[in-house]
């Protein structure tokens, strides 16, 4: 599937793009063509993977991918039909060859194909503020609401009754039906995601959008970021309240509620009907299950069964807490 | 008194706000008017509350509402000129009935009734910024200072001698003089509240305003739902940092200081002369007397009596805290 | 020096200054003139300074102010050369000092003095959105990007190649090259500094700025406080998330990472390569040395030497935490 938003520029030759990088003990590589590059999971023939953690050595060894970027020491999990290139630090060589294929998910600049919104066709069918500013590549449903000041930057798609509101910005995104979007909310800017570095970062490339389900809310000074190499998801029907941070590739399911000020550090996967008390944190790469309850100001440090009522730092059982602070 | 703010499209008969809700087993209603629906120290006569929690027993054996929605074992709490109506759920129905009255005060889209500020007569006595935008039902005093970008939306009273800053956001409030609101605040919107469910949530209607005292502070970037019931108060000469949340019906009191990042989950009624750390966070319907001091980060979980000093998560005594810590 | 941003409005007569404060048992003081209000490192003569704790004691034996408000038992730390007038409130007494030589330092007002940045020279070297302001006393560098929306106040230089999103106000700040600033970010507006006064909180004047390093980055939503009497500054190539609030005077060094919504209460100083965790809180007038790494959602309420690991509420070394919560 292309890309919906990012413009790809490839397809390039595996050789052409690893000679760039400099890399030592690159072999017996051939001249075949690359067409794009994605996770274990989404990758198919002629797309470039990487492997980089154990952890998903599941994944690794159903790869439809032709090759991967790996370590010498986790190579021999993927299948006879991927080809592992050994790297010393798998996540910066493939952040360097995503650059090629997408340089503009790079920089968050300003949109400067913004045009006022009533010099658009799309005018004729939504109801605006004054001075809202639509980018290139932008979708708008019927009997949306775009409040004054908002900007919808470039590659966003925005499904039917829905109402945004004032001073937003979003980019990059894709927004089902009767979804509200509250004023001073910024949706769509690259997660963040570089390489340290002595006297200047290496960023990486975000390819992942944002998606919002049907029916959800967004509450008031709240910012989501979109994924890097996956995508950033608000399920259907799901409320959050205002000043929430979600950062790049979390999942969050259906009908889940998230009260103000909580904070979600990236990369985890919450379930359907998750209950979030205020200010609570969520590291990352966690997995919460369906129907899990977490009391406000938790710090949630590891995964959650299903069903589970937490609470502390770091949450605990909630009876466990109440009882440990009687 | 009328709603200041809130069109009422009242009076309705007992019996047809009943029957829409096709609840099982109401008889015995006659055919009177309901002209509004208040809380119970509020209602007067010809009047419709609720009554849903054992917690507000004394309130409602001394409301003077015509008529209270409650629970059959609640009932008998009431005084014999209020007529009790039982029903399983009572926040639902008061949410249903609440929105036949006031159905512009469930959704907050944008307010498509703004005009630039130099087409209005009030531009005359204040000194504003550019692309500055006011809304119907505006009153704003002498000598006010308004910023660039900022809107002021329908059903706001602002004093004399206030400072608004830049891209500011203000609905449905009330300012008294001498208020600095610094930038980038987004004040009066309706609070998180909604019956959750499956596939789509239900709102219910937030007729409360903001109110905020004389002499007081907002800092840049915070945020201030409005009462769903009853109002959000912030009393006189209260200073509030940056990145602040206040969700609705919260009433603080005068003099108080409020460090950067707190978060109010609501209805919390906090007292005079209240200190609080930065990052601190106070749970849903709690009492803080007056002139209690809470360090930052701290979790407030249940009441706190006037002039402690607590600290911790949940919040202690501060000497227990530092004692516990050492 | 000058200071590069508020108009000095003196020199006052030491006599003058001191007369309308009705101060009691000021005797002896002689008629020169004051030509500024320093701390105690960086005044020379016929400047005033001030000393109010001990912990400042090896500064003030080496002060070159030629007077210095102090408290009478620690005025005997000071050298020949500098006369002490002793107070009962130093802070008091050097606020309303300071207010009388920087009266524009107090309230921050939005800034009248902006315009379309169209009509401005600068337009012609840098790339600029719809709707952008700029003030005066406004430097830019070549190769800059401002988006839309954004008002750039007075007092403000910014580098070369800086990228500046939509929705951001600046004033008051030195800003090197190569510097993201994300959407929605408020920089350079006073701290949350005043001192409690029943009905009405009296300011204190902030004269001074926010300093932000070449090739750093600030996450969208975040505010930046200027200094009191000296400067808040981020260092170089530090990179800050969402939503981060950074108090007035703290100093951060270079190549810092900051994750979402950390919040820092002020007067802190923090190594370079520093790392801290989601919604940690560091409160005031602490040490944090280099290397150091605190875990997300941290309360820091004491030094942490350098190289450390640490998290908690109060935070305390990392393996600790670990094994007191397994």
């Amino acid at each position: 599937m292309k890309h919906p938003f990012f413009k790809n520029h490839g397809p390039f030759k595996i050789t052409d793009l690893l000679k760039d990088l400099k890399l030592n003990n690159i072999e017996n590589l051939d001249n075949n063509l690359i067409i794009d590059v994605k996770d274990l999971q989404t990758a198919h023939k002629e797309h470039l993977t990487f492997f980089h953690s154990k952890k998903y050595q599941m994944y690794a060894s159903k790869t439809k991918a032709s090759y991967c970027i790996t370590l010498k020491n986790l190579a021999h999990f993927l299948p006879n039909e991927c080809k592992p290139i050994c790297v010393d630090n798998v996540l910066l060589v493939i952040s360097q060859i995503t650059s090629k294929f997408y340089p503009d998910a790079i920089n968050d600049h300003f949109d400067s194909t913004v045009k006022q919104i009533e010099k658009l066709n799309i005018a004729s069918k939504i109801k605006f503020g004054q001075n809202v500013l639509v980018g290139e590549n932008v979708k708008i449903g019927n009997n949306c609401l775009i409040g004054h000041n908002t900007i919808i930057e470039k590659n966003v798609i925005i499904g039917s009754n829905c109402s945004i509101g004032s001073n937003v910005i979003i980019k990059n995104t894709i927004i089902e039906d009767n979804v509200s979007i509250l004023d001073g909310c910024i949706i769509g800017k690259k997660g963040f995601g570089f390489f340290p570095n002595n006297q200047k970062n290496l960023r990486y490339p975000h390819i992942g959008i944002v998606f919002i389900g049907e029916n959800s809310e967004i509450g008031c000074g709240s910012t989501i970021d979109r994924g890097s190499m996956s995508n950033t998801v608000i399920g259907k029907n799901t409320y959050l309240d205002n000043q929430i941070h979600i950062a790049h590739n979390n999942k969050i399911g259906n009908n889940c509620i998230i009260a103000g000020q909580v904070g979600f550090a990236g990369s985890s996967v919450i379930g359907n009907n998750v209950i979030i008390g205020g200010q609570a944190g969520i590291s990352g790469h966690l997995k919460i299950g369906n129907n899990v309850k977490i009391g406000g100001g938790s710090g949630v440090i590891k995964d959650i069964p299903a069903n589970s009522k937490v609470m502390g730092y770091p949450s605990k059982d909630f009876r466990q807490f109440l009882k440990d602070n009687k």
